[in-house]
C-alpha cells in the first residue's frame, strides 16, 4: 500500500506468468456500495480468466450479469525485514485485473473453461476425472473476465533502508516464502494409487 | 464460490486464529462503482485489524476517510481432487471482515499499531528494528478496521463426490498445501548474524 516507483509492470508475459502460478484469486464486487472480496479458484486461458460457481450464489449471479469486478492474484515471495520498522515490506508479485464478466453459456466454451480450471489445478487431471454431465453443466455458472485492463506489481530484493540506518546493528534481509506441497492424502474410499501428476505436482519455481 | 451448508463459522476464536495465521490480506474498496482489490500486510490487535500505507496513496486516503471496505484473508490448505471435475474444490480457511476504517491519528495508538504489524510479521522483530521517527509516523497512515461484521469459511476433508462416482477408477484425495519457509537471505550490506526469531520463524502448523 506504499507508493513506490518501479513496482508497476504491465507486460503481458509477466501478467500471464503470475496468473498461471497463482491458485486462488480474490474477486471484488460491489453490492449496495459495500465491496466484497471472496477467494476463488480460477484459470487463465489465453486472454481470459475463467471463474466458476453456483448459479444460486448471488455473487456469481452478479458476476455473470456483468457488474464491474476486480480479480487480484497475489504470490507472496518473502518478508522484507528492514533495519527500520518503517521500511518493513513484503516481496510479492500481484496482478489486478479489472473489467466486467461475461456469462459463458455456449456449451462448448463452458466445457472447455471447466476443463481448463481443473487442468490448472493439477496438469493432467482433466483427462482423469469424469467430465461434467449436462445436469452439472447447468448447475455451474462460468464467468469469463477478459484480461484487458490488468496490471502487475512486483517487489523483489533486499530491504531499502534509509542511508543512516545501514550502520545500525540490526539484522536485515529477506525471509523467503513460497508454497509448500505436502504428501497427497488418498480418500479413504479410494483404492486407486496416486497418479504421477499428483505426486510430482509443483507450481512456480519452488 | 459454491453455496454449501456447513462452511460458515462465526465464532470469534476461529476468526482470530485465521487472521493471526495469515500474512497478506486483500482489501476491497470501491471508487466510481469500480471495485479494487489490493494485497496488504495487516495485523490483528484485539478486536481490530490494522493496516498501514502512504497518505499519498488514494486507496489509503479513502480507507482512512472511512469508506466501506472489506478485508479478506485466505489460507489455502489443499487442492481437493474429486472423481468428477464438478466436485473439484479447495480446502481453505478464510475470513471476510466488512466495515469502515478509522484513521489512527493518536500518536500512541499509531506507534502501537505499527509495532504490532512488525511484530506479527516476525515475532521479536519489533524489539530489534528501529522504531518510527516523528517524520516517518507522519509519512504513514494507519487504518483500524473493527472486527464487528466478520465471518469465516472453512473447508476441510476429502472430496465429496456423487454416490455413483465412488466406483470410478479415478484417484481422489487431497493435495495438502501450506507455507514454505526458505533460508533467510541476509542483506549484502549487513554483517549482523541472523537472529533466532528469523531462523526459527514459523506460521500456523506447518
Amino acid at each position: 500500500m506504499r507508493r513506490r516507483s518501479g513496482r508497476g509492470r504491465y507486460d503481458r508475459a509477466t501478467i500471464h506468468a503470475i496468473l498461471d502460478e497463482g491458485l486462488v484469486g480474490h474477486v471484488g464486487i460491489v453490492s449496495d456500495d459495500q465491496p466484497y472480496v471472496i477467494p476463488v479458484l480460477y484459470a487463465r486461458h489465453g486472454e481470459r480468466i475463467y471463474l466458476h460457481g453456483s448459479p444460486l450464489s448471488r455473487l456469481v449471479r452478479n458476476l455473470a450479469a456483468g457488474v464491474p469486478m476486480c480479480l487480484t492474484v497475489t504470490l507472496l515471495d518473502g518478508l522484507v525485514l528492514a533495519r527500520s520498522a518503517f521500511h518493513h515490506s513484503m516481496n510479492y508479485r500481484s496482478v489486478v485485473a479489472l473489467g466486467e464478466g461475461r456469462a459463458v453459456r455456449d456449451r462448448y466454451e463452458k466445457q472447455e473453461a471447466l476443463r481448463v480450471i481443473v487442468e490448472r489445478m493439477a496438469p493432467g487431471r482433466s483427462e482423469d476425472a469424469r467430465g461434467p454431465s449436462a445436469k452439472e453443466l447447468k448447475a455451474t455458472e462460468v464467468v469469463a473476465l477478459p484480461i484487458t485492463e490488468a496490471s502487475a506489481k512486483i517487489r523483489t530484493g533486499p530491504p531499502a533502508d534509509a542511508a543512516a540506518d545501514y550502520e545500525l546493528p540490526v539484522w536485515a534481509g529477506v525471509l523467503p516464502l513460497g508454497l509448500q506441497v505436502g504428501v497427497p492424502v488418498t480418500d479413504d474410499r479410494c483404492a486407486v494409487s496416486v497418479p504421477e501428476y499428483v505426486t510430482g505436482w509443483t507450481r512456480g519455481e519452488s
